[in-house]
């Protein structure tokens, strides 16, 4: 089965272990908490050198990290990534568009605002997250105002991919009653068939200790 | 044919501009330029309301940005995107970390340190921009300790999107001396069949100015 690091708290965790769930793969979750310090540990930086969390060890023996490369490779061959290259184009451009523009501002200004504080000189830093995360939001509300899904009329990991932070941002101090299209497919995303949301997917899991998980590895 | 909105001194723009060159699809390059403030123009932002380049305009009517997307779309059916699982999940791997770990920090370097000069009150973000391309770079380079290419023994875009930056690297500041195997994958790359490197790709193509181009949207 798949064996997925993944801090319970992050949104990029969320998605390759929502897509798990969805096409029904079986996988233990390692918990792996960065704010502990476990994506620091020599241990597991010599199985992942990039030394960041999601990071998915397959039952073929390989492993690899980045939440989008993964959505797309747990949803190939599945209605979760069409293979219509219209479709396809517009689900790629809304995952690069994620990673690039919208979660390193949204997310970061979560884990100052909701967990760590702003770190020392880092007021100007936030402001500018602040702003870029408002525009992104509104790149996606404009997109949302004339389709029901990112890549047109089906549900898609582009979905998952946004919807991770997006339906975060509140903890990041965005305000979603700017975004009425956005609410709207947040909404939308969360009345998909077999959706679990963050915390139930997580309490759900099969559940592996870090330590035990690196002792055995 | 292809028009493909691009500034000449961007990475991003040179990874599209390179694969439709590659894949012999026929482009007009419109003349943007970031510094001159052509991404903020009301016209622009008509077109791609993002506000980024690159910016490509299909035949068939569609236009989207994003890069690394871009890449898949141009090389799709192509040897430079290989339809293998296993080499089409290492390819994506690399795509994403390209636009999440390493183009952020090299290429902001290099605008900072090449370009404009470093913003006020931003010593302790470029700071910390060299320590994490420092870190990209060096997983980079492990990586190509012990394989010719990034998703395997071919060349494919995943190789096109990390030259993009790396080749630029010191303009950042980066010393590439220090990272032997991604130098000896540099020259690999630009000695592949029908290569062009920035200017010469720059230089040969069909170009459009950027207030004709606009006029006749």
């Amino acid at each position: 089965m798949y064996r997925l690091f993944a801090d319970p708290t992050s949104g990029n965790c969320y998605k390759v272990a929502l897509i798990l769930h969805l096409t029904g793969q079986e996988a233990q979750i390692v918990r792996t908490s960065v704010i502990e310090g476990h994506t620091q540990d020599p241990r597991f930086r010599a199985l992942n050198p990039d030394g960041r969390v999601p990071f998915l060890q397959f039952p073929d023996g390989r492993a690899m990290g980045e939440s989008n490369a993964l959505l797309l490779s747990l949803a190939r061959g599945t209605a979760y990534r069409p293979a219509d290259p219209v479709e396809e184009d517009a689900l790629l451009a809304w995952l690069f568009f994620e990673q690039y523009s919208f979660e390193p501002n949204i997310a970061t200004a979560r884990v100052w605002r909701h967990f760590t504080g702003v770190p020392e000189g880092h007021a100007e830093v936030l402001a500018a997250k602040m702003a870029n995360g408002a525009h992104a939001l509104k790149v996606l509300d404009q997109a949302l105002e004339t389709r029901a899904f990112l890549a047109g009329q089906h549900f898609t990991v582009a979905d998952i991919a946004l919807y991770a932070y997006a339906h975060l941002a509140g903890e990041g101090g965005f305000d979603l009653n700017d975004y009425p299209a956005v609410r709207a497919w947040l909404a939308r995303v969360s009345d998909q068939p077999g959706f679990l949301d963050m915390p139930a997917l997580f309490a759900n899991a099969p559940t592996v200790d870090f330590d035990d998980a690196l002792a055995a590895a």
